[in-house]
């Protein structure tokens, strides 16, 4: 087992990578302090591993919300389910909710953490290898508005991320691929050293060889550690991890939440944001064509959806987080390796990124 | 002008009490960063105020959200409103939300600004005298459940709360005396001076004599603001201001949110924790009689309604959020100007408490 930290004062938490965690009764003792557990985790997750994590929550007063899958469901509603099940059966400011699933679970029960009776102590255990490298680490909660993904929420850090690999082995290659969208994210916004070993190593990952899986999700990890531990709450430098995201945020939210997984739409997105960073002078053709061919080959869509039009982006892009005094902001690169947070582009860039994705 | 400040580090802030407030332009633009402005406030209260704050805020982009009057609407779905109208004018992370209104439109603006985008700026604008001394200075906001009240929030903390002391002129005399509960409480709970100096001036305050208005909320703002800065996130000392809150919320909610205002709720409950205090032999029937004599001088009721018997009270305040590991914790007075938070109590006090006041 590997253990990362991620570093908050007294916000901090331990980050720990390994097989089996998720039936470590001790390991999950030490991160929670009262009586009352609640697992949140969806119908698709539940089956596998939900008894297991139950087994190792013994002598716990247990209580088990299983909330549909996807991204659809990252709504109120379906958060109301959460609430609705913690009343009553009266768990009080002492409970600790436990995230057993990908992403959506992951920011649904944060975010429920993060509300009920004003905040109460929350576990991340993702299970799959988008939510382990990235949205388990650093506190983002929330759900999804119809006008915009992720719009309503909190910054709000678990007690600790607990990762078992072993989860990897039920997940759907495409799922996979989704992943190590993220996991190439690094390498391209902070470290071309990893870049290259994933280069070297995109066809092992896919394959799921336990050893550069675990490397790739520590290496993952400990980027996204130090980026949260400079910037919790995004005033600036964090926002790089955002690189991608906001082509991608619109075309999951144009497309309809769920239909093309948020890994496909950061591996399209990511070109378009390498796009245009060579049409601003700032990196060549030739890392273009050398990032996208490993977007590629880990198995990502490398363009946006033919029924996208430039004004869709612009539309959808409006609302981005990232806006500021009505000036979009974009994650672009000085070189490979080399994120910068910029308003200051030529608008013609992105008209000419858009136009000449509409293939 | 008064001012005062709530010390909480990089999240401290300023209270301003004082006449015509509402009309500084340049008090408000000290404390609102971005160019874009949302004004939240009800039906009963934008007649009354909202024109002359927008007047202040010209040069700002201004969006002004109207919400239906009262406790029933401080629901997620009144809330839905608020960010609807943020998103469809494209407020982004900039914005500076001020909460124009009584204490349901601080606790939903606030709770708002903690959830819009992850959180944006608020200034808290309390217009009731309820709202001026409680629940606008030391960041709780949220919304009600159906199966207990403010189950859902956040801990947030505004950026300025500034009391404009003419907003009294137009509050019915119901609600003054619903204000004056909260005023009491501060005096119970840790100041007998102030509580002799309430019984010397309760008339004055209830016609609202301004310089004594202005001198119970400084010294109520005062109370709270260093408690709140001793425990921010109410581990602790901070429960002590629930004192009459946990009978209080109880009979709110068995009455339906919005029949018996706050303070009127937190007048009765308050009478019964004095009363609990004197079964356990903390205080005399005498600070009893004494304290309820001032409670029913200000105009509130000292009894719980009388459709409501022990087991509705056992009930409801089952899913107190001062509930820890299934036990009750319960605000009680220790001497008058001393409480407590205690599960030590004799569970016999508390049954004769509520069959006392079946009466």
């Amino acid at each position: 087992m590997q253990q990362l930290n991620v570093e908050l004062g007294d916000r901090s938490y331990p980050i720990y990578i390994g097989s089996d965690l998720l039936s470590q009764s001790g390991l999950l003792a030490r991160h929670i302090s009262g009586k009352q557990v609640c697992v949140v985790t969806d119908d698709t997750v539940a089956p596998l591993y939900l008894d297991a994590l139950c087994q190792a929550l013994q002598g716990y007063q247990v209580l088990q919300v299983v909330l549909p899958t996807g991204e659809a469901f990252k709504t109120w509603s379906t958060l109301q389910q959460v609430f609705d099940a913690l009343l009553a059966a009266r768990h009080d400011r002492k409970t600790t909710l436990i995230a057993l699933g990908g992403g959506v679970i992951g920011d649904m029960t944060g975010f429920a953490a993060a509300c009920y009776q004003r905040g109460v102590d929350f576990i991340q255990m993702p299970t799959t290898l988008l939510s382990q490298v990235d949205s388990s680490v650093g506190g983002k909660t929330g759900i999804n508005h119809p006008a915009g993904k992720n719009m309503l929420g909190a910054f709000y850090q678990p007690k600790a991320v607990l990762i078992d690999t072993d989860s990897l082995k039920t997940l759907p290659a495409r799922e996979v691929s989704a992943g190590l969208a993220e996991i190439i994210k690094y390498g391209l916004i902070r470290d071309v050293a990893f870049l290259a070993w994933l280069e070297d190593n995109i066809s092992g990952l896919r394959a799921l060889d336990p050893s550069l899986v675990t490397e790739a999700i520590a290496r993952s990890c400990q980027i996204k550690a130090e980026v949260v531990a400079a910037d919790e709450r995004e005033g600036g430098v964090r926002a790089i991890l955002n690189l991608g995201h906001t082509f991608g945020h619109a075309i999951e939210a144009h497309q309809g939440y769920g239909q093309w997984l948020h890994g496909e739409a950061v591996g399209a997105g990511m070109v378009m944001a390498l796009d245009m960073s060579c049409r601003e002078g700032w990196i060549s053709r030739a890392d273009v064509d050398r990032a996208t061919a490993l977007i590629a080959a880990a198995g990502l869509p490398v363009s946006p959806p033919g029924n996208m039009q430039a004004n869709d982006f612009m539309d959808l892009m409006a609302v981005d987080k990232k806006v500021l005094d009505g000036q979009l902001r974009l994650v672009l690169l000085k070189a490979l390796g080399q994120a910068v947070v910029s308003a200051e582009f030529d608008s013609a860039s992105l008209q000419a990124t858009l136009a000449a994705d509409q293939s």
